[in-house]
């Protein structure tokens, strides 16, 4: 995939796949190292309300690792974004999960995972993920769905 | 409010209540003005796959400006974070549209949008709307919910 990339767009999805190795790892020290220690971070887990600060994500990802037995995340179309030091990357997250007692999740989410620069490399200071608009499932387009909010 | 913000924090709240004004005046030029120029721009409405390009984005906004007869915009709980050149806020919009014919809609929707210093100003670079998870319409706790993804 590296030809495909830029030297900035590489790094930006270095971060991204190790924030998902993290994850699928449950590795809380991969999962430190991920996020920004010198900025302020922001999480939004799928039906949680906003964490805001490095403790509080990271502790949240404690307990979640703590009820999980294993997970797997496919990443669908992730999309980059690089401007200066900024970088967010947007996918769709296929995520099979297995919780105990044998509790089986098999979900499709919509995520930005936002980072920043910090030392050389990026580190995440935002994840926001929530249910994927039924577009997102489907190929790119332009065109609204029938109802709109916004 | 300025006396609880910093000077950074402040110029990310005008920045955020720009976006909001240009929403409510359904103006495509303060739209415009709003999303980065030099920056590659994203956002996610409620509902929409995700656009890319700043082209993609403000002809979304013309669409959407063509269908509403008008729209108000209350934000709560808007939280902020500056870190160095990136800005983000995560609220709540509760919104209040009027679609032609006479077609009312309130919403409540999570939003993050995110600003890149720009010009010695904030400009949006993406803008995230969806559903809002139960526990970002009420009080803020750190207790995750008895079922969660991650």
């Amino acid at each position: 995939m590296s030809e495909r990339f830029s030297e900035d767009e590489q790094a930006l999805a270095d971060a991204n796949a190790s924030f998902y190795a993290a994850f699928e790892h449950k590795s809380l020290a991969e999962m430190g190292d991920v996020w920004a220690a010198a900025s302020p971070v922001s999480c939004i887990h799928p039906g949680w309300g906003l964490l805001v600060g490095r403790d509080a994500v990271l502790e949240s990802w404690r307990q979640i690792f703590e009820s999980t037995v294993s997970a797997r995340c496919r990443l669908r179309r992730p999309r980059l974004f690089v401007a200066g030091d900024v970088g967010w990357v947007v996918l769709v997250e296929e995520l099979a999960l297995v919780h105990e007692p044998a509790d089986h999740v098999h979900a499709l989410v919509l995520a930005t995972n936002t980072f920043l620069r910090e030392g050389g490399r990026f580190r995440m200071v935002h994840h926001q993920a929530g249910p994927p608009p039924e577009a997102e499932l489907s190929e790119p387009t332009d065109v609204p769905p029938p109802h709109t909010l916004h």
